[in-house]
């Protein structure tokens, strides 16, 4: 299938985040959209979309979002989060900036209001067709086409474009045609966190502000579980409890009557239980899905199905990851279009250069939980994170971004896999400098930098 | 159910080496052991096992080959390989000790004939009963019983016992279901090579011996496939060739016809061609396996049912460690019972503490595959060979071991995953004093070990 062939009819399964900017984007560049969702169109009907409310957008989803021309339109639904506000148990409030640049800060958004947005967008292309409540009951792989039943009628129907899209998500019914062939060899992981969350509102004030700092992604770290909250336009946030299933006197299992409930609130987040009123009636009503890591390869199948974002690469959410990887997904997949020459190429070359990214994100993803549930516990974690801010403010990006910033704040073309080597590298050498007392915050920029990259490449060496 | 109680009925699937190591293990510990193999008796029956013919056994295996009794017999079936030899293109072959130490070597034997050991002791013992041509085909992992069918008259029946104990391989029934179920969050990876294995039978000689060196493991390295040959008692080698599946013009889907097959292996492997009259019947009729890695977690569930061997932890073959880490995971849960009271924390425990060695295992497994077939290409190999033998002859296994000694010739106590750690730390000091010329063969044994110590502890810390 020639890519340059614009009557090509592709079927997109999914217009979650990911479905729906890859059938705008595709739709720009003049093919036949369709895309096939199961749940009600969300911009008629209210949708329990069953996942995290709101999300933090960063650079590599915004590059995406800026390349289907929705860089400005989305600002508008953003809250710029400057910092990481910890609140330790005795109240004693730290903010650490996310970068020593000022530019460079994550958004807290609302997943339905930037999925409406991007629906939107696409309803303004005809070559784009979304049809809702159509669940896909069975994918035929060699074929490349899939059955569907409509949930109005109960009808099954059958559709077989020229390309199948996967963006079906982490319980994608694509991948798991895949893992059930004989045809070819396919590889695949599940892995599931023994912690899970549950998300809980806390109102606007009185005022119809903001009960706690705006600008701020909180942390309420614990050790073995952690709550965050990041703010929302209405002037609430959005709180989510992570925390062990089970096995732990902390954990979902363990916690459960109103009164276990209340202790608990009132002995580790003493500050928080004051500002949810209705706080039992949502820790008791409010599900708690799981966390896991899904890995796969290849994503590509017969030069005509391809996957996409989490059907393909599913990740915890402790990086603010999983959303900007699943557009970074169609904005290098988008890349590759322009370079290859038939589809079969394109989708095999994005299976196989994607993949070391998003495992990479994978990894620091999981790294990060622990990070954040003893964020405050380091004792060098503050003197580390000065030093960052001092050589962030004093070097451009390409000369010294710390590993967060390398990752979030990304330097021009630099990959997730590229960062994460150099981040851990980095981290480890910034805190083996400290440790030795052989750096200090006082120090000049230009010699930090020195000592910092010295060490840095010693580890990498050593970790290679 | 408390382990004390030897009324306990134990159902095992699968009499393969580990099922049956396992079975014998309970019946001698008094236990009620019924065994379901798919398979017809391999005593009475020519059985294609579709697996590999002979395999490595060493201490590992030994061991729990020791506590069963077998520790001498096991012996007549074994041919001793004391070496490596490596057959280059050029023809000059290189032979490179396992060990330093005169009574550290690896043994071939064949699977057939291990298996019929273990199944006739098994059989000296009433409260044991294997019973072949049984088919799983359900498990109920909550009542931990299994529905079966008797493949003489394809009856389905069901069979409820008190504990579930699952050893039917790396395609695990009990795995599967354990997959599919609800009630608690699975992890599972199921990873494959790109490379599959094909194998070949290199004859006696006319005298009826071997037609090369009886005491070695053989290996032809060619960097992206090798071929490595086991003696067999009969004269025979068994010869493995290990290549890609496909996308490289070394492969088993380019290499199909009967030229294609000749000019390969003339020009490849000239000494071998000889050697096989029949290699085209051979080439042409033999299979072709996959080879994998399975992962998964837990391995018990509901206090019922417990998962051993490749059933939760297949791995590649080029550590020649597959069914050693099986019947290890006999012996170590063996010592478990000993020390708990009831089966549910046994299995739990066994699940918990035996993943980290098995993971380790599987690991260095697919490192020893590059380190296979690119043997005798890294300039100092011979030169860190020539001072581990050194360091293994002149000191204790507990002051030197090479990490191929720690995984293979261990000492007393130290799983997988410290003969891991420690190994490849050590392999990384050693390169690197090499290659910086800190060290060399010549220097005294003391001095050697202070080095080699030093520079491992610095790579470890590095590391971790």
């Amino acid at each position: 299938m020639k890519i340059s062939d614009t009557n090509t009819n592709i079927l997109i399964t999914g217009a979650g985040l990911c479905g729906a900017l890859l059938g705008l984007r595709l739709a720009q560049r003049g093919y036949n959209v369709n895309v096939l969702e199961k749940r009600p169109d969300m911009r008629t009907k209210i949708v329990d979309a069953g996942r995290s409310i709101n999300l933090a957008l960063s650079d590599r989803g915004l590059s995406a979002l800026k390349m289907v021309g929705l860089g400005d339109k989305v600002k508008e639904l953003c809250i710029p989060m400057k910092a990481r506000m910890i609140h330790p148990k005795d109240g004693k409030v730290l903010t650490s900036n996310y970068s020593g640049r000022d530019d460079d800060y994550i958004n807290s958004i609302s997943r339905e209001d930037l999925n409406k947005l991007l629906l939107d967008k696409a309803d303004e292309y005809k070559k784009v067709q979304i049809d809702f409540k159509r669940e896909i009951t069975s994918v035929d792989l060699r074929q490349g086409s899939v059955d569907y039943k409509n949930l109005e009628d109960n009808q099954i129907k059958h559709w077989n474009p020229d390309i199948l899209l996967g963006t079906d998500g982490a319980g994608s019914r694509v991948r798991a045609a895949m893992a059930r062939q004989r045809d070819f060899f396919f590889s695949y992981t599940t892995n599931w966190l023994p912690h899970a969350y549950k998300e809980l509102r806390m109102p606007p004030a009185d005022d119809g502000g903001w009960r706690i700092d705006k600008h701020a992604l909180h942390i309420w770290p614990r050790g073995g579980f952690m709550l965050i909250a990041l703010p929302n336009l209405d002037g609430s946030f959005t709180m989510t409890l992570f925390m062990r299933r089970k096995d732990s006197p902390h954990s979902f299992e363990e916690i459960t009557t109103d009164d276990q409930v209340t202790e608990f609130f009132k002995e580790e987040f003493p500050d928080v239980y004051d500002q949810i009123p209705d706080l039992l009636e949502q820790y008791q009503r409010n599900p708690v899905p799981p966390l896991g890591t899904v890995r796969c390869s290849p994503w590509a199948a017969h030069g005509k199905v391809l996957m996409m974002g989490d059907a393909c690469h599913a990740i915890v959410p402790f990086y603010g990851q999983g959303m900007n990887a699943g557009f970074e997904d169609v904005l290098v997949f988008d890349q590759i279009l322009e370079e290859c020459e038939d589809w079969d190429d394109a989708m095999n070359r994005f299976s196989i250069e994607r993949k070391p990214d998003t495992d990479a994100i994978a990894d620091l993803a999981l790294d990060n939980f622990v990070e954040m549930r003893d964020s405050v516990s380091h004792p060098n974690f503050q003197t580390k994170r000065a030093i960052e801010m001092k050589l962030e403010s004093a070097f451009a990006k390409e000369q010294y971004s710390s590993k967060y910033s390398l990752v979030t704040f990304p330097p021009e073309g630099m990959g997730y896999r590229e960062a994460m080597i150099k981040g851990r590298a980095q981290d480890k050498a910034i805190i083996w400098l400290i440790d030795n007392n052989l750096i200090s915050v006082d120090d000049n920029a230009e010699s930090l930098l020195a000592a910092i990259n010295k060490k840095t490449e010693e580890v990498i060496w050593h970790r290679n």
